[in-house]
């Protein structure tokens, strides 16, 4: 029975072993199950007591696991619990702008249940006529990122070929359709067949492939760009880039969003074709989604519509309970996820 | 004695031996002597026998040595001369716009008369207050590269960091004083002590180093810019562009201008950085002089009066005669030249 200091109980975690170096594999973390009491104590000002329900598989997550400072993203601590952004349900509040019963997401643990301190990064669910897990996709980073990278970036316009890596991805899957929305013709890479039809008959791009069934990226890209690519969404890094970089039109824009191909490595793989950006004057231009947050309001007033409309859709892969968890964050690096992946901590 | 078809003279000729693959060698290149006509043919339209004073050496030569049809720019033609800008008088014409006794820059020969029938790169030379010499460098391509490249793609303000490699070279030095001139602070790299000498004491930059005396180019960054680097202008490619990627600041901005480092090379040197154009929403743009033509009147608007001001000064490093010009072509590959390199072919 609940008391006023609220009831004490069993809190299953995701833990951070150590540093990582080389691939991320499922035992880099391991389960554990402490206790918490489901209260924001007293001396803690603007604490919210959450229960989790939805965390984000985020490809970022891996510089987190690397020993190194100088990075824009504190590594984790070994011993301690996970962190990324999720969906909660507010149990206990000491914030003004949260109370119990309120639907939240941000930066959060990888357990059931978490105190969080650093409310900063919080937002109040609204809209719940959507999948609440969407609020760590489309109606998230993924989305604003996708939306960002794509139209401040890449300045688009109506007819351009448009190159999308790592397409079927949290992010790349989104870009593949505003590109489309916006009338450019629109192909995206992917790993593996299953990925390459959601691309083709999901999501509606005009034509997608299987990267690792191409020997030659360059000659696949001349096929399925004949004409060049005026922009390429770049996801993955390393020999793509080197491939796209010989395939570039004048005026051509590069959007670095990640390099998720590289976050698996000690060194990066060198790109070689950073010469080609000079012919054809490329603009290649990296960003953070966090430059872009003051966009959030006008990219949630034009993909909601879109949502219930139908005209935009979403895949997830969700993974069920957080046992599940190190594997889905190790299967995002090897490609396993198809759409965007998820942990669900708890349907409720 | 001259007779209305023109006298025939001895053409003193530089001809390209064949394709170049690694370290360009003044063997790849020899000296010959043929015959020529001064007089424009009458089936020539519109072309111009011209006597070449001045030859510009520049970087992107060495691109057209190789035996490859997919660059911008065309392969020289084996056992045929040089090509490349250059600044020449007219002695012969059948175009309207040029008449015997005008100098002109553009597109000519490396030998000591031309025919030249690609008319539409040549400019006719109108200020002769200068040295005709300049119209290869400062009041030529050299110039207008180094304008756009700094004012069109760096968006330059006051007060900001610059780093220029290759800071002595025919580009570099005027992009310093562009940015000295704009208050910003400048720190150049070049490949020896009397380039980095020149670069503090002729051309007014802040700091410079010698490149090859750093064993840890980051760590040399890190010395002049403590607070990390606004704008990079790129002459060089390969370590230094790495650790620039390392260096640079929230929202700076790339200037791909040439990666001369990489020119002698069969395969470029990897890239491992780029990544780190994500976090600091890094702008990277490769250009070409070509796309900024008109901007030259404008340029030299504002140059002009500076070097007849002396608030612009321009080195230039002249080798006399065609038969040192293999070794000046080569030499600039290897950093031997200090300021714009040129050939001296004809004093007048």
């Amino acid at each position: 029975m609940e008391s006023d200091d609220g009831e004490v109980v069993s809190n299953k975690q995701v833990i951070f072993k150590d540093y990582v170096s080389g691939a991320l594999k499922e035992s880099d973390m391991y389960i554990t199950t402490s206790t918490i009491r489901l209260k924001v104590p007293e001396d803690c000002t603007n604490g919210v007591l959450v229960k989790n329900l939805y965390l984000s598989c985020d490809p970022y997550m891996r510089i987190r696991m690397r020993n190194f400072q100088g990075s824009y993203l504190s590594p984790f601590k070994p011993g301690s619990p996970l962190s990324g952004r999720g969906v909660a349900k507010v149990l206990d509040s000491r914030h003004p702008d949260y109370k119990k019963g309120d639907f939240i997401w941000g930066i959060t643990g990888w357990e059931e249940y978490s105190l969080i301190t650093a409310t900063e990064t919080l937002f109040k669910i609204h809209d719940k006529d959507v999948p609440l897990s969407y609020y760590t996709g489309i109606l998230g980073m993924p989305g604003l990122t996708a939306y960002a990278g794509f139209y401040e970036i890449c300045s688009p316009k109506k007819g351009e070929f448009v190159f999308i890596s790592a397409a079927s991805g949290a992010v790349g899957q989104l870009v593949g359709q505003f590109a489309k929305l916006l009338g450019c013709y629109v192909v995206g890479s992917a790993g593996s067949k299953d990925k390459v039809d959601l691309l083709k008959n999901k999501f509606g791009f005009d034509d997608a492939f299987n990267y690792k069934e191409e020997l030659d990226l360059d000659a696949a890209l001349k096929r399925y760009f004949p004409d060049g690519i005026d922009i390429y969404f770049e996801n993955v890094g390393g020999k793509m880039l080197d491939a796209v970089l010989l395939n570039m039109r004048v005026h051509g824009r590069i959007s670095v969003c990640g390099m998720v191909s590289q976050y698996n490595l000690e060194q990066p793989e060198g790109v070689h074709n950073l010469m080609y950006l000079v012919p054809k004057r490329i603009h290649m231009e990296g960003f953070l989604v966090s430059y872009f947050f003051h966009l959030f309001p006008k990219y949630l007033d034009m993909v909601l519509p879109y949502i219930k409309q139908g005209k935009i859709v979403y895949v997830e892969d969700i993974a069920e309970g957080l046992e599940n968890a190190p594997a889905a964050l190790t299967g995002l690096f090897a490609g396993r996820n198809i759409g965007k992946q998820v942990v669900a901590v708890s349907r409720e």
